[in-house]
């Protein structure tokens, strides 16, 4: 079950103007069940993305690239599930490029106006015809406030789903900011088996835009792992439709930014509370770095550590797993002896060792939270990370170990 | 259940002249337990290490390090399990330092010429009183043919124990190597929780003797991952008693070593055989590489994915995790297009994609057997390297959900 995450309400999904959604039943791997959403975007609309950085990246995310490099103005996005349409070669480069030019047909612009993505099963092939087909009735259903249902259509093995929204007044106008994610396995840094879709009614040039995406993303969606697979498929979008009339620029951009980073990291932690089996969700703060890349190195040893994530699983205040994960991070010159580790208030070691004020007691009340934070205080530098991961349970592995049948 | 592993057999594994082990059981962690091991060495008996690269490295291996460095001849390693001495700051130190004095007086010699080593639980204080109380039980029962209760003295959650023996002849001589090994968890390169023993009657200079164990660690231990955690205490030691009289220089050293390599990749096998929870034995072979760097990186991708391994556990051909697992391996001018995966003789992937031959019956076929080579051939280069790992169940999970209750 999720931890200490609760299913979007849909009458707190505020609509964005400009920004219309609609979902159908394509039926690409399992019958009644939403797996298409159309994004359709009026005129001057911008939007910008952060992709994955694997190497097998999947059809839809070049071609998403290929389009939002082409300069046109982008006027829908098309997301299936199901069906990742990824390691299928030339075949599935196709399969996506058919996609986007049949959505193009009915909505009146050009293909490179579209951007496809999908999630779901790797190395099978992209049931088009179903997607085709599914198009119109997701047409037929598109409309501003529709966030609910769109956020439930992008799940893959999620349990619930997941979207937040927020206002905020800028010059004296009121902005509105809502935003979805989907994610449950395959997480790691640099974009996951992941989709995130945040859109606002402020009006932000791309460049810019652009900018904004990327700074939240290394906040938010960068900052989470559950089991330390980078997937072949994500994206993170940022839509800017502004009807809203606010105009954002480099000198107002900071309000603007603090809010959407809040509503992505709400967004990634809420993969992380879904993750595949979780029944915990660890903060691992690292304080006192000399760069961000170091407490990152540290967190993710931590956070990838299988025995790490299984004694929290067991709430078993195992910590000598954490001091050999921290060992093991990569930095040649840490020295062991400086740092303290501590389990939200606990003070667990130091000088090297346990701390002499440490009582098993407190650290078992502690590990016994389905919220836990951990904190490494580095003290060799200025520098803070904070990531966000999960226990593994037997449920990741059943749900892992099952997945495709 | 280990893979395809079988226990040794007492007769099997011949005595190295000059190197005598004993037990003794301690009550370290569990009572009636063989859990201490001396091993003793006739004067003139040469000793070489490789230790774990964890930053939070245990006291003993700290010790070990500063006994070996210091020159004197070893006449002693002693090892205790149910208890690491790692995260115990300068108590931890003091604890092996005690035991090497100790054991220093009852065998007439210098605490520097003991080497400690300890494995278990981490972050717990070693209770060094016990270790003393067990010495003497220990050395009265120091013999040469003692292998296979020494191979048992030094397992933790090793449910089989592990250890093999070679003879070759060289000029004309016979000389015997011995060896024996422990680990199930925690285990990765640059040495995991693992201890390695191999000894034999050749007689090797101690300089020739550290590169020689250097070079099989390479080939060995430092190939093998289960869970991709390094411990704070591993150490590979290779002795040579010099009893046989064949001296090992540099010009003859190649066939000594190779059986030596053989010996250590059957026992690091072995503990992966015997991984924590393993029902697949899995062999990572990455040929056509530029170097053995990015090939080792690229399997231990693959190793490490939790997707991965839980597929095995599957039996399930999910072999676009297996592509994703190559594609975030971070070699960034990877060609995916250029690259061919394999299961066994199953060409599975090419050109991006699923092969044109491939058929799932064939990949279900090979994903069934409990021992299973996956090869990726990269094209660009003509370096290769082959690691060995398990896969991931529910067994891991249990185990080590509950190692400490």
């Amino acid at each position: 079950m999720p931890v200490n995450l609760s299913a979007p309400v849909a009458e707190y999904l505020l609509p964005v103007t400009g920004v219309y959604l609609g979902v159908a039943e394509a039926g690409i791997k399992q019958p009644e069940r939403k797996d298409l959403l159309v994004i359709k975007l009026d005129e001057g609309a911008t939007v910008a993305g952060v992709f994955t950085t694997n190497r097998f990246c999947a059809a839809p995310v070049t071609i998403a690239k290929q389009h939002l490099a082409s300069g046109e103005n982008i006027r829908a996005l098309v997301v299936n599930t199901g069906n990742a349409n990824a390691g299928t070669g030339e075949q599935g480069m196709n399969a996506a490029r058919t996609t986007c030019a049949e959505l193009a047909k009915l909505l009146g612009c050009a293909p490179q106006q579209v951007l496809p993505y999908s999630t779901g099963v790797i190395m099978e092939a992209l049931p088009v015809e179903k997607i085709i087909s599914g198009l119109p009735q997701a047409i037929a259903n598109l409309k501003q406030d529709n966030w609910f249902d769109a956020s439930q259509a992008i799940l893959t093995t999620d349990i619930i789903a997941k979207a937040v929204s927020r206002q905020v007044q800028i010059d004296g106008k009121s902005v509105t900011i809502t935003g979805m994610s989907k994610g449950s396995g395959m997480i790691h840094p640099n974009m996951a088996t992941m989709l995130g879709y945040i859109a606002t009614d402020a009006a932000i040039a791309t460049p810019l835009l652009q900018e904004m995406v990327s700074e939240v993303a290394n906040l938010s969606f960068n900052c989470i792992t559950v089991d330390g697979d980078t997937s072949t498929n994500d994206a993170l979008m940022l839509i800017a439709s502004g009807k809203s009339g606010v105009e954002i620029t480099a000198a107002n951009r900071a309000e603007l930014q603090a809010v959407i980073a809040e509503v992505a990291t709400l967004l990634a932690q809420a993969i992380v509370r879904d993750g595949e089996g979780a029944s915990k969700f660890i903060t691992l703060q690292i304080d006192g770095g000399k760069d961000v890349a170091e407490c990152k190195k540290i967190g993710y040893a931590i956070a990838h550590s299988p025995l790490v994530k299984t004694a929290f699983f067991a709430s078993d205040p195992n910590l000598g797993r954490i001091l050999a994960a921290i060992g093991y991070a990569g930095i040649n010159d840490l020295d062991v002896e400086a740092l303290k580790l501590y389990l939200d208030d606990v003070l667990v070691a130091e000088n090297g060792g346990r701390a002499a004020s440490y009582q098993e007691d407190d650290g078992k009340r502690v590990m016994q939270q389905s919220d836990i934070t951990v904190r490494v205080e580095l003290n060799r530098g200025a520098v803070n990370a904070t990531l966000w991961t999960c226990d593994f349970s037997y449920d990741y592995v059943k749900i892992n170990a099952s997945y495709r049948s």
